[in-house]
């Protein structure tokens, strides 16, 4: 099985994949492509029906979008278990992963994900907006699952949201106590270090994604 | 259970999740909100996490999203048949579906779902590349299951397709003659003419959503 990845540095939709698949044990080849260049557009042209990142092969079979490959996965590789047990529960990681998959455009437009920069930025009412609502989510599930995974145990939830824990520690963005609480256990997990090292050592740089201004 | 809604002659996330539900003759009641209106954000703000219409309740539970709607029904009431039964079918059916969820933004911006309207439009590049992608997705689905459903059996794919087909009839679009058959095979369909006819029924205007040059 081969995972087609972007940028570390810059690829959320990337780390979105590679982290479920990564965090699991699911044995894959990586299979990384520098986002903007030639080679990215041309290898993804000549395999896949659609040219973004992530792209799954597995056999015969490409799967491509993050959150697809998610349930891909744990469809065919986890027997389900990387969403929550709980039905009800497992609807509310759902609601919240396709919110993400969706949504909070102001944020990701304005705060682009940047792994090895440290920045200042003046944000937009609606990205002030997204950045509540991530406050929200991220403490409602603190108060039921303390210094854990949204839903306890990691889940898929916690892949989609991954990117964000990151955006939020380069742009310096406070939150409120339980929502930072969150924040540091995602970025304690060994799987998503490995990813932040990996980034750490990349020099190519995509100028729409440099935003803010540097304070390191 | 209940599903909220926004007007059927333009919502298009509504028309999903309603479909999927209806299609299946899953029990709800329907809870209609006009789009735009004081009412709808009222009732959605002191109701739901998100202001944002699909919305189901079931019991103590809100799901919110029309892709996790649909996974959730599929989930907890259709014992997954609302997907292909095979795994490889089920990954690209979920790719699809995904690819629906968060693309085709240049047609979706250029051709809002107006159900009752018959118009005249001129399109970007990226709303033809767009087409050109639906037209592509369509015809190789057709390839395998002529006169069918995308995946032989209707599944959610075909949920979260039915409003673009909606919209192709609105501004009379070409397609090839496979796709075209796909989209008979939707219009054909007994659920979503009862959706059609009740979208003709109503009067409420949403200005954003009236583009192009009306030929009736």
């Amino acid at each position: 099985m081969q995972l087609f990845i972007g940028n570390k540095n810059y690829s959320t939709w990337s780390l979105r994949a590679w982290y479920l698949m990564s965090k699991f044990n699911v044995i894959f080849t990586e299979k990384q492509l520098v986002l903007d260049t030639p080679e990215f557009y041309e290898t993804l042209k000549n395999s896949f029906a659609v040219q973004k990142v992530p792209a799954l092969v597995d056999g015969d079979l490409q799967v491509w979008d993050s959150l697809a490959i998610c349930e891909y996965i744990n469809d065919a590789y986890l027997s389900n278990t990387a969403w929550p047990i709980d039905t009800a529960q497992r609807a509310t990681a759902r609601s919240l992963s396709a919110e993400m998959h969706t949504g909070f455009m102001a944020l990701r437009n304005e705060m682009p994900m940047n792994i090895r920069a440290t920045r200042l930025i003046e944000l937009s009412a609606a990205a002030k907006k997204d950045i509540s609502r991530i406050d929200e989510i991220f403490s409602q599930q603190q108060r039921s699952y303390p210094n854990a995974w949204l839903f306890g145990e990691f889940s898929i939830a916690d892949a989609m949201y991954a990117p964000v824990v990151l955006r939020l520690k380069t742009y310096q963005i406070s939150l409120s106590a339980l929502a930072e609480h969150y924040c540091q256990h995602v970025l304690s997990c060994p799987t998503l270090q490995q990813w932040i090292t990996e980034a750490l050592k990349e020099t190519d740089i995509v100028a729409c994604d440099e935003a803010g201004v540097d304070v390191t």
